[in-house]
């Protein structure tokens, strides 16, 4: 049916769903209204770059009111901003893995709730890149965890759970074909390494903590672009485990930045 | 000395390093002169808060600009926000331990650069309390993970190193010694869970995806409980190994928002 799939069953009895972080629910807002033509979810980090892409979207699809500053939909809350421009959605999820779930475990509600129809979630950002050019765009075939491997593993109560974190094939080829169209934009397949820590776990020296040598880096850094990792970053696996239970089709394309 | 400590021998041999997530740096700044005389720094989600927490103790201490509004000292960056009154520094630190550790990273390296001495680091805000009164605050002694043990397994490159997560004993006493000073401020000594998840990790059965039932919810709660865990929340355990380790005297305090 296309519709997004929220997997609870708590949540058909219950009479009110506040979307806490985002400060929007199903007894304050019309989320159908306001939301029920949405295709296309853009996520990243920073809540500024989340505003200038949409007011970029607003002008490339040559939207009124192109020009003129866009809104924060969830203006009450300070955790995230989200931003549209036609049936584009734009929205911060601030860093890291937890900060990321949380708004997609409320974004996904609001989706369901708004009965919105083949919804594409795409992640866009900046990341450390592995063994290519800077400025390079890699989109993620699979999203790894700091082992090299393909997995998610959440914590249920106290139990771990491991889940699958690939990305939509169809959707990988598909922005690479969009890629080729622009000349000069260095664009490439690849897996996406996620760690939960930006220094001791992406090999970082100048942390204010810092135990391992120069080599020992290099050393593991070179296991990562042998198992196919050709950028690093910190929400990759949850996004594409969320967005795969969740019949949402995703993707991870970031932008190298040094 | 009452200095605060960075462990990485790298630190040394860098001409210049540059905070980036908080738009600061050893060459573009003078950080004795801006940051040497802070003795208390203060950490909590939410930017918003933090400037309110600004404001709040820049009347306490009734000091010049009291009622004004405080400036952003990273306004360059959206990631953090960063206020001062006098010798207290209010920074905000997103959600999450990915999103935390970042900013203590940074925010040690600020305090070393700018040789400050006998810092005190609280960690202030809201998290969900466990069989206690609403509206009580939680002073940690402890900070533990969702099996209860009072540890932070931080990942370094692909292995895993184990760190403690006690917090300063003599604060704690000191913290709730202060309470008591106030009239109808219930407050009380407890260990402090922290989880990756807010949903599905903190027994939620309103999330995008739930599998446990009411039942399983209530007995991992109450195993919780007879553990000690008074409250819940999603970064104690790097902030407590964090501030350990750097010869911080730390402590979390939060006030249980339901």
């Amino acid at each position: 049916s296309g519709l997004v799939l929220v997997k609870n069953p708590h949540l058909d009895s219950m009479e009110e769903d506040v979307l806490y972080h985002l400060d929007l629910g199903t007894k304050t807002h019309n989320l159908p209204a306001m939301f029920g033509d949405i295709k296309f979810v853009c996520v990243g980090g920073s809540p500024n770059r989340m505003r200038a892409f949409a007011q970029f979207m607003q002008r490339e699809l040559g939207l009124a009111g192109d020009g003129e500053d866009v809104a924060d939909v969830c203006a009450g809350s300070d955790r995230y901003a989200v931003y549209r421009a036609g049936p584009v959605l734009s929205v911060s999820h601030g860093m890291g893995i937890p900060s990321i779930s949380i708004m997609l475990h409320e974004l996904i509600k609001l989706l369901h709730h708004a009965k919105c129809r083949d919804v594409t979630m795409i992640r866009i950002g900046t990341s450390g890149g592995l063994g290519i050019e800077a400025g390079s765009v890699v989109i993620t075939d699979t999203a790894v965890d700091s082992s090299f491997q393909p997995r998610f593993e959440q914590v249920v109560l106290d139990e771990v759970v491991v889940r699958s974190t690939e990305l939509d094939k169809d959707l990988v080829e598909e922005l690479l074909a969009c890629s080729r169209d622009i000349p000069d934009f260095p664009t490439l397949i690849g897996h996406t390494m996620c760690t939960y820590d930006f220094y001791e776990g992406q090999g970082r020296l100048d942390g204010a903590l810092c135990s391992f040598s120069s080599e020992k880096k290099l050393e593991y850094l070179r296991r990562a672009y042998d198992a196919g990792v050709r950028n690093i970053e910190m929400e990759s696996t949850a996004f594409a485990a969320l967005c795969g239970l969740c019949g949402l089709k995703g993707e991870s394309c970031r932008f190298h930045l040094l």
